[in-house]
């Protein structure tokens, strides 16, 4: 059977970033999982001792070194972490950054903030916490701006793994509505690149096999891709790989999410090859 | 017969405000027609003696008044009219200063300018002159900005007589391929106000009087939209009237340009009273 990896699969710029930080601060602790891959964490906390920590109630004496996530942390909670005795180590993306700089700059210039993104995300949590006022509006769609009335002058970022099309319904209808709408394209394409590759590979492929923690929702929106094209399966390891579904199947595509390390899409790969 | 105006026409704010300021002018010029109106401009002159001079080099040592009319002059027109020996009155329309303004400031803060317009316009052909740089794109379509490799931060202001939603076009354009697009709605809604008068009107009418010059670019879409619902006719003065248009005709709907008086509404209207 052939396997096929996707195009573009796997770590985006600020998991591979993240990643490398962790590696090199041994024995720090990261404040909520650093990324969204379970086997990734594991293996962080085994071979170089980082490990991680629920809330910052649990951050005790004993921690010396603290690292922020990829999807950086709110503001209050960086505040607290710097009155901890603790070297902080900040393995924010820096595509998440950027709206957070954003937020704080131009609610200290008087502007009304709008995010378009999931408010319960911790990106927007982060995100949200940079305005130095209270006129931050997080929304999914325009109909949630209908009842609100902003102030003239408004400008806008979006969670970094939305798509343009959505952020473009809300941007038009500030547009329509306010005098000055600036409007910041924070978004990052590398899940669309992801996206993209396992749609073109699917439909090709007989089975595709989408490698990545059950959590992540990067990853599963690449499995509902893949099934809409061909027989699919989310696994998080290799030990859910079952010789069955290879049967009678010509070529298999690979695809992963951005939180998954190249080693468990290696190690998968050996083991369909094993099977099959 | 009956005669039904529609429910907004004639003047939009910026031309009440200009012929106010000339009618307490009296032996002005203006530079340039003042607004879109022949009989209006002959009324001045006759009434006011505010005429009209075609160009600056015509601005000759008698004349001690000049008025700036509704559609703005570019910025080093008016620096030379400043180095004459004249009293200017300023009756750019306030909405058209604005786009002014913005296409200034913006471009001293460094960022490049896109305005959605028409680059022959004289209300462009002024707004685009407040640029302190030469990154200044006058664009009617997104395509045209397919070939322009602009800077990271972009300012966009609209003519202030085009649509929002060939505006949008040009907005999400910009949003999807630059970083920051800081996009100001300079549209004025009182074209659209007449426009959508006319529309309805013309549904219910057997005929439709549209009065205004025929070199104003407004009448005309009155008129076009009009004559899409039912018989309609472009007049400029009374003399114009036709008895034959009315016969077995039971609505007649009148609309008028931004440039067009109320009294030359009223003249027409008794016209028509007198001929049906």
């Amino acid at each position: 059977m052939l396997i096929k990896k996707a195009k573009s699969y796997g770590f985006c710029f600020g998991v591979k970033r993240a990643v490398e930080i962790a590696e090199s601060s041994k024995n720090a602790v990261t404040l909520g999982p650093l990324i969204h891959n379970p086997l990734e964490i594991e293996r962080l906390a085994k071979n170089y001792n980082v490990k991680f920590v629920d809330s910052l109630e649990n951050i005790d004496k004993n921690i010396k070194r603290v690292i922020v996530r990829t999807h950086g942390i709110p503001k209050n909670n960086l505040e607290k972490l710097k009155e901890k005795n603790v070297e902080i180590i900040d393995a924010t993306c820096p595509f998440v950054k950027k709206p957070q700089e954003i937020v704080e700059e131009m609610s200290r210039s008087g502007y009304d903030i709008v995010i378009f993104g999931d408010k319960n995300h911790p990106e927007i949590k982060g995100v949200m916490s940079y305005s130095v006022h209270n006129r931050v509006y997080v929304v999914l769609s325009p109909n949630e701006l209908e009842n609100i009335r902003l102030h003239e002058k408004i400008a806008v970022v979006a969670q970094t793994t939305r798509k343009i099309e959505d952020y473009l319904k809300i941007t038009n209808y500030l547009i329509k509505n306010y005098k000055e709408v600036r409007v910041f394209n924070t978004i990052c394409n590398a899940t669309f690149e992801n996206q993209d590759a396992v749609r073109e590979l699917s439909q090709e492929a007989d089975i595709m096999i989408i490698i990545g923690g059950k959590n992540s929702s990067n990853t599963k929106q690449l499995y509902n891709i893949a099934k809409e094209n061909c027989e699919s399966y989310l696994v998080e390891d290799e030990s859910e790989i079952n010789k069955n579904w290879f049967k009678n199947k010509r070529i298999c595509g690979i695809s992963a999410g951005a939180s998954t390390p190249e080693w468990l899409v290696e190690k998968i790969i050996s083991k369909i090859k094993e099977v099959t």
